[in-house]
């Protein structure tokens, strides 16, 4: 199964967003912090196949720097954040093709973005992995 | 948990709806005639996400002339029309961004396309929200 | 419910995507070879709204192949391929308006590429179809 | 050359829109009134490959009822809107895929959007055309 | 016409990008430095509809800075980057929503992407609009 | 400026279409035939920014052949298929995000065709580029 990298800090979202995506059929590695988030991402053991991360989360980096450094760990993956109060934010901070998801959602608004943006990556990893041999 | 709107008097379809977006995790509230949904629309009570919307619905209103109404209301509410017959009436009396749904369809394709519309509606609504204030 | 035309020989597969499907509410006719996919195509007993098809099946045609045949059969059928290893062939082998899904993948992600392409075809069905009366 | 039906009943916006798709490569019909618009769209001696109104024209029937009964003569014809004031009226009365625009604009915007609706018509066209002898 | 900001402190890309816009019908402020830019955005004498600028301009600040800083005053402003060789960057450090273009490109690539952007920002702005009414 | 790679061998149309594409600021090579184009998109001397192909063209290879060979050889690579008559064959033997254009067509709409899949290319690129460094 895809495994989906997770960064939150708060229980009840982390129980609601694990539930969500378990429901969907996709695996999750949940992280509480933006640093430990980068180190997994850079590790390279797991390939996880999206990020999923609130915007507010505790230490140094917020969602928003989070996603930037992962894009330039891996330029393709695809980036959801979750917030309840920054959604304004989004036009100014985002990353381009990224989901912002406002609380409250449904567990299908999740799932749903994560699916399409997959599929989009897919298509688009397709479209350039032969390039990498010109 | 998001709250759709939902007009239908037929209770087959009705039952079939619930179920399909419960399972998705929305709430919802069911109405029977168009002109009552307007009144649950225009007291803003409960804020209603989406407008999930039979085409034939008894009383003096069809469910293309709802969404016209809907939308002077609430000029980003996602449209969705369910309908059996009418579908290819849809280019010239549906709304802009709105999706038609012809029966007989899946729950998920009721589900995936009120999931796409609320989340590509939140992204534009953080996009304008702060065009208010200039 | 809305049928799918599922072609797959690898009964692990089978299962996966049977479940993934009757879970999303879709049924689904599963066929073993291209050929019999055609058959059922061109004989219009049932009407199959989608094709999910592997790359990889036994036979004189692949799944690349059988798409572009369905096609002349049916022109607004939508087609998702399954794939575990020949993604980069997509943008050359595919057809327009497809989606392709590298495995693994997760259920939700063939439903919500299923359930797309489906309301998308609706559309343009509607859109189309007093065309014809011209 | 494709030729659009432009309605228009101010002779300087006429003038504008007309140098704007000359410049495109576009033929065009200029009518100043919706009935006689309407009568050239069912007539059926020219084949117009789109349709670009004013949303405010003199008569009984404005740019947002015009178009409706445009494409319930014509169903997959495109529609640019051309409006002052009432771009905020696109939601409730615009017909699905159509474009508004919002003077003042440059002649590369009309352009684009009826290059852009044009391309996307003839692939539906293609899709949906064999369609007609099922 | 729309008046396009656009921020270039290379005269030859200067001349060139001021070409193809003028072609396009377009006006054009041009600033040579990014903070001289903001200060004519905030200022509010012109609205300008677009943000063209290139990613390496003299000063403190970047392309990638500007248009962020440029989203938190105008949020829908369309914004289109010009780069030579930072394209790779754009995916962790542009804004949602804008549009990369890499040297040598097209004039019509140019007026063709902020003509885009501009036809739907203008609905979105209509689709919003009545909103902050509400 | 970006060179295109365009296959024809009617001189009218060549005339059109050079001219066209001219005018959007584009450079092009003309083959008028599709082994000779295979050869220079083999021979990497140029790099062509697109493929624009007629679909009946001398000798043994047709434009739905060259094209799916063209994007073996560059995956990436935009295609703008022209026709006058084929256009319902698309569906079955386009290649995935390519654009057909049906003769007649205004000069706009191949070139807006052409920036626009230039455009997305580019960012899919810088999007990819720096996979190949994983």
């Amino acid at each position: 199964m895809p495994v989906i990298l997770f960064v939150e800090d708060e229980p009840s979202v982390q129980e609601f967003v694990k539930d969500a995506l378990h429901e969907g059929g996709y695996d999750l590695t949940v992280s509480t912090s933006a640093s430990e988030a980068l180190t997994l991402l850079g590790g390279g053991v797991v390939k996880y196949r999206a990020l999923v991360t609130d915007i507010h989360i505790d230490g140094e980096m917020n969602g928003w720097d989070l996603a930037r450094q992962a894009r330039q760990i891996d330029p393709t993956i695809p980036v959801i954040y979750i917030t309840g109060a920054a959604a304004d934010q989004w036009v100014s901070q985002g990353v381009p093709e990224s989901v912002l998801l406002q609380k409250p959602f449904a567990p299908a608004q999740l799932v749903t973005a994560v699916s399409q943006l997959l599929n989009a990556t897919v298509q688009k990893a397709g479209h350039s992995l032969p390039e990498t041999k010109n």
